[in-house]
């Protein structure tokens, strides 16, 4: 959380916007994966399939220059799982007991591609960015908010400018699929960056609201039900009409801390484990207006739980504090 | 979370039994997975790379009879990664821009298992058991909580004897990490049969209440403070000083609606995305806590949200009472 985003999402633009297969792209040479030296694996996630290697390679100088490579197995394509039961090129049974049984196969290369993303030249930065980090959880009362976390907040003045852009309809105005203009009460809906829009599995959308003086849920008070309850009515209604996903099959939650500081609500596939949606960070929306309901300074007295990595600037914050 | 959770730990500790190499076991040929043919495709997990397909095999007769094939691409391995990068057969340049670059890279076919489970015959409680689900959001207000999911839990009538075997140190004595054995506010605290304690990573501890009457969060009064602190205080120490975990490296929750009526708390490494722990299943137990201080009747009063598969009984109370 306590990077800007905006690095992230200038990053994705970019890449969503280089052609693919553009001439330019295609004339420079493969990076020189063979000629790699390993020294290290940054991270590991067995459950996404996916692994982060630090790489050097040797300049004809014999200087080593950094390199970021991850590779992550791809998911399986329907249309092609046929082939491979049919097309393995070895098939190793491993046990059986009963109507079970399992099996190593060995599917050929032109099936089991892997992805492959290289940072290079890389920097010492984007060698932390994918180090496994020690996570902490922070049990935040009211008077750390407001001691370690506000200060820290407005000392680090995170730009979200482009937040403002899509707010302006200076950029992205092609991609809004539900506005309420009141400049009180209304938001804007758009699709995540991380959603590709092509499948709905996987639906991630954003609600940003109009006013811009809230930075997170702890602002939130009952003055914020209207703009809520619109936010919880009016985006389910949309996201039904325009994808056809029922609003009993959305998941509709704040993080806390959020990524950044102006106010706003992830919507996402209810079958999909999104990143972010585990409970020490997820605050489902529905709760959060139960809650300003029943108490209006709710958020101004409550412990918030959270994690930060190590790495993490608010975490040392804390420490300094003794709070951790 | 209809289904009582003895079958899957009776099924679980079978499958763990089961000889992987034994001599009967290698005798038998291997499943005709090339003579299969597909039926259709149960369910897929993009974020898993994983697949669960229906699939046929023809007898001679002609008849055909069901399977069930999971195919799942197996997780990188440290000491083989050097080697994917030497050997791949193919490597694709897909874009380039600035520093980052990204590639299709085909590895040899000895570098990428997938790891193959078949059910074989299969019937339709194991074609259903895989088929991707509908899952639909409830939001239970405690009126709903009286008028039917407590019927229905009380006309389920589940065995929970296991747990009851453990607290009566009649099975699994020798799992027990902690023990209070108040019978008031005491508990025990046991791994779960999901963790197998080989690595720290995945680590999972459920805590088991002395008391029982205590059927979920749905019971919880202030009266409960004391065993809920102790849980809390009592389960972290313990960890730390059995696993060397300290207690800020720590999820703590309850599940609502739980899988077993008899109230138990979650201990998961904050590092991992245990399955479960997501906002619409998770209460932070310090949350618990805090809002028990505030309010002792908090669970009798607020809405609760949870997700019902289309096939759970529960589900169809809440559409038979029209609130779904």
């Amino acid at each position: 959380m306590a990077e800007s985003p905006r690095p992230k999402r200038k990053r994705e633009e970019e890449e969503a916007g280089a052609a693919p297969h553009d001439g330019a792209a295609a004339a420079v040479p493969p990076f020189p994966l063979a000629e790699l030296r390993l020294r290290r694996v940054l991270r590991e996630s067995a459950r996404d399939k996916a692994v982060f290697l630090h790489g050097e390679v040797s300049s004809p100088s014999g200087e080593g220059t950094d390199a970021v490579i991850i590779l992550e197995k791809t998911p399986f394509q329907e249309e092609k799982v046929l082939d491979l039961l049919k097309k393995h090129t070895k098939l190793e049974l491993q046990m059986r007991n009963d109507i079970y049984s399992t099996y190593h196969l060995y599917p050929p290369p032109e099936l089991s591609e892997i992805k492959t993303t290289v940072v290079y030249p890389a920097t010492e930065k984007h060698l932390q960015k994918y180090l496994r980090q020690e996570v902490h959880l922070i049990r935040e009362t009211w008077e750390d908010y407001q001691n370690i976390t506000l200060p820290f907040i407005q000392s680090q003045s995170f730009s979200i400018q482009w937040v403002y852009n899509i707010l302006e309809k200076k950029a992205e105005a092609d991609r809004i699929i539900h506005e309420n203009p009141d400049p009180c009460n209304g938001f804007v809906l758009v699709p995540d960056f991380k959603w590709n829009q092509t499948q709905l599995d996987d639906l991630y959308l954003i609600a940003l609201v109009q006013r811009r003086e809230i930075k997170s849920l702890r602002d939130l008070t009952a003055e914020h039900l209207p703009l809520l309850r619109n936010i919880l009515q009016e985006g389910k209604e949309a996201i039904a009409k325009r994808f056809g996903v029922p609003g009993s099959q959305l998941r509709i939650y704040l993080h806390y801390q959020p990524s950044y500081y102006h106010l706003h609500v992830h919507f996402t596939a209810l079958g999909y484990d999104a990143p972010g949606c585990s409970v020490e960070r997820a605050h489902l929306l529905a709760d959060v207006i139960d809650n300003l309901a029943m108490d209006s300074m709710y958020y101004q007295k409550r412990a918030l739980t959270f994690a930060l990595r190590a790495d993490e600037l608010l975490l040392k914050k804390f420490q300094e504090a003794g709070r951790v």
